[in-house]
């Protein structure tokens, strides 16, 4: 891992080691492509809850699950062209006690964000992705602490953002972005092509970014007038603070 | 009026006269000095409900009132760079048929607007405020229509900004937007120096505009490094299409 | 009605006739008893949806059902110690013009109301209901509006309470204050038993006065040592302002 | 129209003449299956605000748009097996007196619905809508009430159902009902065909058909074995009454 | 224990040893009736918090509380036809650690529930109870998940339901289902009356299945002409998958 | 500590040395001049999070902040007239376990409050102030317990109000009740200005406190007629129980 710094970087923080895919693959890319260092931590494997067809196949074990799981997401990783680190912390459930906010606060310094995505704060068919949320939210604020670590380097205030779950309306999940991913669709699919564990999600999360697409279109303003055929849907946490309305 | 439809423009939609100073000041004279044509309508002058100050000098009648507060808006807004109309419905109640409807659809289209700022739309303490975020909002879906005055250029998908009322928090306001009119400040304040009839808000609004200040640095990124000292809050109605997160 | 100024007074705004009584009957009657003037304003008698028994007696007229209805609230009325008077709006649905606004802007006016007791905002099972809030809502506003009929004295800010619907939490109405009318249960139960013609309704709002009591109970502080059997609930619009909190 | 009343009816008010297919088009099928009476009120044709393709042909008047609108409803309607009626009060403004009111609530009367399709309560993309279901919610209310056209039979408490609209989250809707509509996708499809003027949605809503679909399947229980690959989502506005949870 | 696969049957996580009677005793009997299989967790006895009157008496331990308080819920789960079991882990506060989760796990992988009861999430007079919500539904998600102890049959996706707290309106529970009791009332009664410790109850709780029976016969469509004279409320955290919808 | 129990009595659980003042000190000075004994907690000494001046003078120790916070914080509770207490538990994060709880119940106990003030339950800036929260609400109800330490005095319920965060709209946070604090404001200047070590907050909360006051002059009814020129706002979490609506 070598984050310079002076470039400007985004840090993704993602429970299970595909969720950054489905949810953040285009940002991921799209980000990269703009220079930016795209840095994920996978806060687990997502070895027991989400990796159901490798247990069906039978006769495997769990380190087996996560060794396959972890191949696939540093594959994915790097075919956005971002760099990934893991926790290993196991899922159903996640649990992070006082050490792991830490070491992710650690991460915030080192990586300095420029903005920060992860999972939204409800999901009632997941208890782990409100954790990952309520850990990347704290540990962004430890990280902004003068006297923690004092004389570190701390960290300003990015932009949080909530990538979109897998029933968003359950989640009370409202995307105030749309992000405009057509460009670099063929490399989120690619990424998506890894998953071989959730082929069934596939053409699921294509038709998520073409329903976005449309919905981004119908809601830009004369300023942009670019072609949209794919978006991603994102929720902010804070305001944003701007010199511009248009 | 002479808007030029091929400069950018932002349209005002204020219930009372003096409603943009207060709450919209700043980006009106941020975006007059970005190159913005800013355009205000003006629904009422206020007269009954707004313009304690002048009545309880006695010995006045409406028309005189209303003659005060219109001298009064245009000031302001030609201090601010903008252009006014009025459209003289009354207040306390404002009311408005379907004819007014039309006309505040016709100004879009006339106007074609990158952006709107209007009212929120809950106000226990005033019903004005309401109807006109309602007005401005169905004009405007009205506008964009391609069978309304068919042939004509129609309106695009313009982001609509909620500004701040009296008591936000009453108002369920939250704002997702902080405009940073810290190099327009001075303008702004000789636009509220305008409005001679209400000058105990003149204060309040000093304070408000501090406030969000301070909050902008709190929310600021690594990107923005510029000094902020006055602000203004702005709650989106839809979510804005983008290319970039930081 | 000979309303005096000088005393203290309460405004109770009623979509149809009998609403007054099973929603604030105990707060009228408790208040009178404290040596509030109490007035009430029927904006209906009710005469479509809420007198179901008395229609399917058959060969009944409106004006008939109207005229026990106007009876019944008469009575219950005097029980309770209040004045009423009747807009004769009618409903199902209930509609009210800007002249009726301003006839109840000048009520306002007149009565000088310490505090306003209306239905909640919201009401799936009942359009008029929210109807009343929203004209009791921007009257009070009017009648505070130096410019309204000038030279008259203005109304302060009067707190005004939403009273219990019917189905409580399917109207989103949540209680922030419970009122203690143990000491004039009595009395409200004569003013329900006035409602011949909704006669299911008593055992119903004698339940709903019980388990208020209990929950009045579960709230109480240190402070408050009165024995609690009965209560009303209702919700604040606005915050109120004190010099005490407990 | 010919609907019996001994039969099982259900009732859709539909703001535009397209909506009923796009939203509801398989409920509309799944029910005529099952031996329900449909019956469809368009409030308008459309003409203006849904019927971009049409107009942008030129040398078209709104007289022949509502003519192509109202063929392609009708056919839709005859291909689901429904009855349809147009009250072609015209669109963008939408907008209804107590004239029509009574109107709608006459076709309650008639109906006799056992349970009702309509818009959600908010929209900011569309004014028209949430008129639509204020008009069939208040509708259905006079419809109930005893001393609206006194002797006719009342109606009782259908449940309602808001469909889903463009773009659920932005109109804070959730759908608590998903529908499973597999076995008359291809009806439905067939009906989405006759919207010429609409092709660009045709496939818009294919993908909310399926992605309804495998979210059905995400929230079944052990009692449901059926298949899913296509589901529509509803929102009740009231509680159901029941005996049995599962 | 002898829960047989084969049947239908359903899960109550209660916080205390007597939630399960007040909120579920009627949904319980009910099921029971209709061939369910019924299994309740205690998760704590409510020693210490809701056994006023028993430590009123003085002079008693809090292993005598418990005690009086297991045979209690025994015998009111034998008169409701249930089967019961009791984690012990202690009131005021109840914590749960990963071992408890996993405990509940196995209870849903074992009773392979077609519903599940338990408390609402929110519950500002009750700290035990929420958390009580949150086991329920996290153990729920785990008993889902292939990979904990695989090979396993594991849980398909019941809907979970909220029963009603003691004060619902500050709770923000908002009953979306109420189940006619009646047939089942005085079995539930009858459970009640094991209850010697919270006698102050019983009567509170009669009460509200005798509103929620009101309130229920309020929301009938025309399908059920079933008597109604007693209901509970329930919210669902899910949405239902259905292919009728009266 | 000394309180004397019959006295009445308040508690501010604070969650680091400072808030206190900022939020409460106003509310603290206006009882303790009402002959209230008020007694604040404070949970931390905010020297991680929140004394960013005194760590940027480079060359300090943990325990040098924690010292010097502690004595402004004792400094300011004399010039309010107040009492205190450190927990001294650490921030960022702030942690307590359910030793802790139980420590914080038995203050309950012994303060027997009849009033009790603190931090809001949601904060995007803040993880300790929710936990201080969920901390004083949970304690406050074991403290009510007659089974935890049978034998002692429990508590009755008093009311809990949140005082007012740095960011109000980004919590959520809604004031119900604005608290004329002018009598005593130079008093909670005084305590504001020992907290030298967040001088740029001084004049941030002297506008808070300017901003209530103008809005709760506008809330004010005919009862009230004293002059107004600062308050504190506070959100209740329970109703409250009363015999007087005006």
């Amino acid at each position: 891992m070598s984050e310079k710094r002076d470039t400007q970087s985004g840090l993704v923080v993602s429970a299970h080691s595909a969720d950054f895919v489905w949810r953040a693959g285009g940002a991921i890319a799209l980000h990269v492509q703009q220079g930016y260092q795209m840095h994920i931590v996978c806060l687990s494997y997502g070895e027991r809850g989400e990796s159901a067809k490798l247990w069906r196949k039978g006769n495997v074990t769990e380190a087996a699950v996560k060794e396959t799981r972890q191949q696939e997401a540093q594959h994915a990783a790097e075919l956005l062209g971002a760099t990934i680190e893991f926790f290993d912390l196991g899922d159903y459930p996640l649990r992070a006690d006082e050490k792991i906010l830490l070491r992710l606060a650690d991460v915030y310094r080192r990586v300095q964000p420029h903005f920060v995505l992860t999972h939204p704060m409800q999901d009632p068919y997941n208890y782990d992705h409100p954790l990952a949320f309520n850990l990347a939210m704290e540990a962004r604020i430890i990280a902004q602490a003068e006297g923690y670590r004092p004389g570190e380097k701390v960290l300003e205030a990015p932009p949080v953002y909530c990538f979109e779950p897998h029933q968003p309306e359950q989640c009370n999940w409202k995307p105030d972005v749309l992000l405009n991913i057509s460009e670099v669709w063929e490399r989120k699919y690619a990424a998506i092509q890894c998953m071989r564990g959730q082929e069934h999600l596939w053409e699921y999360y294509t038709r998520v970014a073409l329903q976005r697409g449309v919905q981004a279109k119908r809601n830009i303003g004369i300023t942009s007038h670019k072609a949209i055929s794919h978006a991603e849907g994102f929720q902010s946490i804070y305001p944003r603070v701007t010199e511009k309305l248009a």
